[in-house]
């Protein structure tokens, strides 16, 4: 079967001329309409069945790009939009894209050539695609230049984490700084946490992780533990980062959260299970999920949509690992 | 791009015939040759850039069909495909098909028609499509029939759950049976416990859960929990099972190990960080990747298969949710 795109290369004119075409939607040159028509004879393109899906968007494949999803809270965030999309007869295209460039054009490519409804993704590539006509949503990890997003209220999460940390009393915080730092997310929620610490406290230790990897993780913690051991309160840029420097803590003998308080971010659902529970910021990775793929679908089926970029909001979840100052 | 499968259609010859043309690799008759030739002019087919891949197989996609990447044994499954094709030159692509035969069938279809040199799959999906020429490796649920297939020693596994559970002492024995009655994995593994248990157990109660969803399964425990309160063990078919029952009990007030013991399957990362930590029985997610990929890749390159069925083994690994009788 020929797809539209080749239809396009054909006839010499755009993919969005050929859909008008199709669609009988929108103005056309009669020069254009005639190559068309040829094109889509010489290739025996079936217009009829193309034009109802574009209609009906019925069956068609809606691309979600994750950077990994060893990490809790993608899965969670996929299931939303599974969720969403599948009521509303779409399938969902996986991909485990690993921060790859090339593994994302990979899988760009194959979407296109699908000719899928949109893009959900963490990674905002569409600078990289000026011509693309889908729609292209991020999430999580969207920038300032970001068209259509969804995202927490990364700002407010990073205050909260300090706050709590010092209201619970400490002497030396290590704050701890997520990887990607070209994220805006993880740098909002970073900066908001300074920004509160620098005015109240005195020591402060920051390091940077490089990695959402766990046994990596562990590895960070048992140097940073090692290096600065009279810290008595750490603020993770993740719970997968909290989870591996509570391991390395109770390995050490350390009592949470009478020696060391702990507080993670995310609020995955193994912090509720571990021991000590977590305390953590939680954003709900399954609303954005599913807010991303109404924005997905509002934009595929010309439906009026009120907000482009949508924040959703934090709260602070008071579990096991914060110090409780005035029991 | 015209792909093969369309140059296949036009020339009125199968995709393997045009495949043996490009490649001018096997026999192939005059007339398919024409054919064939005609086609590729007319498509505008670009056979060097093919055959070029046909030969090194490098940069092209390796599907990877997972049931839910929810479970995190699947993820690291993902991990052990992805590090090892890698290196190899390969892309993965990962589809969440959440056992729904029409989403496998949409990525089958898309792998299909992006030119992948062969799918690792959870299901084996191959006698519905009996002309399929690349490389098929079912991993995990590989039944009898499977041809290529990566598994762990379920009938050891489901053995030694059972002795566990009958040496730490019990009286009274819930044995859940897994979900998806039709996977021999699940299967195995039940019916090894169960011919241990009723050799040497009076009091067996067998239910089956219906799902890998957590709070799915937490339903699930209620109701088991308040019909059969006076249980002293547990026999869950997977670790996400297990952790879900543990909460239930902690939550009614009981003591585990004293009250209740319990005993998982899969040995996923959260097992070791939750309280009390999970005794289970260990298979090795990873390496079940990476063997598969393994196989995949040598089909692919056509280097020699020793084995086409590879059994992976599998242990006990003791923590703290099993009593321990003559300490």
């Amino acid at each position: 079967m020929a797809t539209i795109k080749q239809v396009a290369l054909e006839a010499g004119v755009s993919k969005s001329t050929v859909s008008r075409y199709i669609s009988q939607n929108g103005y056309i040159s009669e020069e254009a309409s005639q190559k068309i028509k040829k094109a889509i004879e010489k290739l025996n393109y079936s217009p009829n069945v193309l034009a109802q899906s574009l209609k009906t968007k019925k069956n068609q494949l809606v691309g979600l790009l994750l950077p990994d999803i060893s990490n809790p809270f993608f899965p969670r965030l996929a299931r939303g939009a599974e969720e969403y999309l599948k009521e509303k007869g779409f399938r969902v295209m996986l991909g485990n894209i690993g921060n790859q460039e090339t593994v994302e054009e990979e899988y760009v490519n194959v979407l296109l050539q699908s000719n899928a409804a949109g893009i959900i993704t963490t990674h905002d590539f569409t600078p990289k695609y000026p011509d693309i006509t889908i729609p292209i949503v991020v999430v999580d990890r969207v920038d300032q230049k970001t068209k259509y997003g969804v995202f927490s209220d990364n700002k407010l999460g990073g205050q909260l984490a300090a706050q709590t940390i010092i209201e619970a009393g400490s002497k030396s915080i290590l704050l701890i700084k997520g990887p990607l730092d070209n994220a805006e997310n993880i740098n909002q929620r970073f900066e908001a946490s300074y920004a509160y610490l620098k005015k109240r406290q005195n020591h402060l230790i920051i390091c940077e992780s490089k990695t959402f990897d766990f046994e990596q993780i562990q590895q960070e913690a048992k140097e940073n533990i090692r290096k600065h051991p009279y810290i008595d309160s750490i603020i993770a840029p993740s719970d997968i980062h909290a989870i591996a420097y509570i391991h390395e803590l109770l390995s050490l003998g350390k009592n949470i959260p009478d020696d060391v308080q702990i507080i993670g971010y995310d609020d995955i659902l193994m912090s509720q299970f571990i021991y000590p529970s977590l305390s953590t910021i939680h954003q709900s990775s399954y609303s954005m999920g599913q807010k991303a793929a109404e924005l997905v679908y509002k934009i595929a089926m010309q439906q009026p949509v009120e907000e482009e970029r949508i924040k959703l909001p934090v709260y602070y979840v008071n579990r096991e690992t914060i110090r409780r100052k005035h029991e």
